[in-house]
């Protein structure tokens, strides 16, 4: 079994306002140094067998299709 | 300027039903293979200067508050 | 065809830090008088023909299974 | 205090494909006649007093700032 793990963040053009929340909101509570927070989703996605081409190329596909929207959303895999 | 990457996942014992709403669309797609998908969080967290170990102090305590809520839920955080 | 909205929200005892994110930037900004805030999940629910009996158990057990872990958040529904 | 829910959806032209990973999950599990899947976010916003137009424009300016992104998502308010 291996595991695949996908992010999927906002495209870097396209605003976070939840980030910003979380940026505010740190200052509030006296985080200085915060300077930017942008907020995203992490897919673990467990596989059977070897994390192979073939299964790289189907959890890429997995990942264009149910978990992020490329329109708006950039995404990265990488075995862990 | 530093990179400080905050995952959050729900603890391993509590049930993750969009995880599992993605494996049942995975199958029926005919991506074979897909055992389990868990979906969490990734918070990407811009700070100024170096992130040492005072300011990674600060990220967790951050974390701890604002981005997991530590009962049900499992955070790491790693700099890139 | 009938929209059945289900709404997921934490359970009231748990804690929902990025609410509180929220709230502490809503102060920064000067909204002032913003005392809580929670955030949940609303799903918007397409289905064929009319949303009677029958239809609203079939989401009721989907969202069960698929968009709300009962032992963490609850849910409702309602047909607009 | 006054109850305001904020209903947050993507956009309708914008794909959400984990609202297709549902449906596609939902054919799976044998519920049959779910069309669409679309999933958003609800906040629930607590204020003091009441909500009255002043305090609804505050709440209307918090979405805009802090809950929704007004190019991809659309946003609605109402009192509970």
């Amino acid at each position: 079994m291996a595991r695949v793990v996908v992010d999927v963040m906002l495209k870097p053009e396209i605003l976070d306002p939840q980030g910003q929340a979380i940026v505010g909101a740190s200052d509030r509570l006296g985080f200085s140094g915060v300077r930017e927070v942008r907020q995203g989703k992490r897919f673990e996605v467990e596989i059977d067998g070897e994390a192979g081409e073939a299964e790289l190329a189907e959890v890429r596909r997995m990942a264009e299709t149910l978990l992020a929207n490329p329109v708006i959303e950039d995404f990265s895999l990488r075995v862990e």
